[in-house]
């Protein structure tokens, strides 16, 4: 199967490097509106087409990526499924749900297949911390905390303007929205709250924290800061039995769990102006410690369930429907932050 | 001068031992409704009154040390202030802005000090984070968090009953909101948003989070949990120009803070299913370490004040207008809790 890629950026770079090591996807080549891409991909041996419609003209080609700036996704993937090629477009797809609907409402009417690169379905660190909420190795889950921190700001470049979809919400939150929904599949979110940071950038949010509240009563906070120079964990869960935290990228971290009571025999902790046993460690005989059960995956497994669904052999495993409920979720998070209200969601 | 403690529980041999440090103060003699504390007294050399009356009609007394459950406070500080007892409550004072108010009065007319054991302003994180923030080390700060984090549940006495005033908004929250007040001094407290756990106990809130937005937009976050088997850290400060972190009691954490711009030559994370620079660590050689700049702290600078005020040598280092600040504070907080709004304070 031949793929084209429209926009040859670093996102686009990664995709090339990820289809190289699949069997039957192959690149029949790129389109960039930016000389010194074009050049980096005939460095790389990827025969470039002159313009867009050259590229979707080219009948080779079954598959196209689309990995361009966000606002522009929406008119190339449409443009694509009337060429009829089939699309993977980055994320996030578009940049409202009455513009999916339309690119939903084309994939129907030209019967090509449209999907979305959730890479960060793929992610160990997620794939790890649902394996722990999925076998119930904490009890009853009460809250979850999703963060990611960097200290770089947000990056230079189109994903600083609003009207190219640039901002947090877009960039990070669809990952971690999507991924907490897959979580908590099968349950409804009752509430969102947002509040958005405006340090280094005033254009776009270039962090959040959102709170969301789930028709169990589990609270899950999923946040973004961009200029954290000391970053709390990736991975935050409390459950009644215990507590995972993965740390970092690495992997990093643990699962304590309570072995048994401990009412009797706490040693204080003394401060300079007080002593608490509330706030004491736990005594080790009193919990157990577990490594987490790392979870490992490949990420080519992405393109080769696309080329399974486009050959009609498996649905896809990343349905519109998510997509959908995703995009309505940065909507309600943009019009909480902006009201600074509590606004229901799916109740 | 002589102090009667009534209540002689674990906090009340708390006050034995800071009280043992100071010139010129002297345990007169307690009091306690229960058999084993007067055993355990008598132990540690203190007379003790076979009455509340009896302790309040000992005219060598000029200060009592109310240290009873918390639904207590209040009518024995009234007695005792109308004994012509100068008095010093455990936190909280009591358990409402009505009841404090209604202790304030009796204050003024009978002429007796009235005070608070907010102990906490004197820990040494407190003073160490706040050192940081009056100094400005972080540029503007926007964003505060700070979290106690347990894993015993609540103790299993008079604090898990509603009507003696148990929870955790009355146990710790009163510390933590006084010390964020105290930090953020000269700024109105906009608007709060609370949510509540029972994981251990349904009958009062085991834990809470509460977000706090200023008038400048700071963001602050104050929570505490007893089921929480891996601690986030105790303090948690971002600031424009870098972060402050205080990860527990022993005073470990650093201060990062950006020396220069970055752009250039970020290494991106790969994870299994992507990669990022925007979330990557800084470069060494673009962030600056620091250690903490660690405040020591005397407890006994309460009970030396506390002596001075009543001499007339000084002035309270804790105001009753700064605890009814507090006080109104926590009913907010119980008022989001319930209503799940988000509430304006002093807006």
């Amino acid at each position: 199967m031949k793929i084209g890629i429209i926009g040859f950026g670093g996102m686009a770079n990664w995709h090339r490097e990820t289809i190289s090591g699949i069997d039957g996807l192959e690149i029949a080549g790129i389109y960039d509106i930016k000389k010194e891409r074009e050049d980096f991909a005939e460095e790389c041996g990827l025969h470039v087409y002159k313009s867009r419609e050259e590229l979707l003209a080219d009948p080779k080609i079954e598959l196209v990526l689309v990995a361009t700036p966000n606002d522009l996704h929406k008119p190339i993937a449409i443009d694509a499924m009337k060429a009829k090629k089939n699309v993977v477009s980055e994320k996030p797809i578009t940049l409202s749900s009455a513009d999916l609907q339309e690119m939903i409402d084309v994939s129907r009417e030209t019967g090509m297949f449209l999907t979305v690169h959730q890479n960060r379905r793929w992610d160990e660190d997620f794939l790890t911390i649902k394996k722990i909420y999925d076998e119930h190795k904490l009890g009853d889950v009460f809250r979850i905390e999703s963060r990611v921190h960097g200290a770089h700001g947000i990056p230079g470049d189109w994903r600083q303007e609003k009207e190219h979809g640039g901002g947090m919400v877009l960039d990070w939150g669809v990952h971690m929205l999507d991924q907490i929904l897959m979580m908590m599949k099968g349950q409804k979110l009752s509430t969102v709250y947002a509040t958005f940071t405006n340090v280094t950038n005033q254009l776009v949010e270039d962090g959040f924290t959102t709170v969301l509240t789930f028709e169990s009563g589990t609270e899950v906070l999923v946040e973004v800061g961009t200029n954290n120079f000391v970053s709390l964990p990736r991975w935050y869960m409390l459950g009644q039995d215990g507590t995972a935290v993965i740390r970092d990228w690495d992997l990093s971290g643990e699962i304590v769990c309570a072995a048994g009571s401990d009412e009797k025999d706490v040693v204080p902790v003394r401060t300079a102006a007080g002593l608490t046993k509330t706030m004491a460690p736990r005594r080790e005989d009193t919990i157990h410690r577990y490594e987490l059960p790392v979870v490992r995956s490949d990420i080519r497994e992405f393109y080769r369930n696309v080329m399974a669904v486009i050959r009609g052999e498996e649905e896809s495993r990343i349905k519109l429907s998510e997509v959908m409920r995703v995009m309505k979720l940065m909507e309600k998070i943009f019009e909480s932050a902006k009201s600074k209200q509590i606004l229901d969601f799916e109740k």
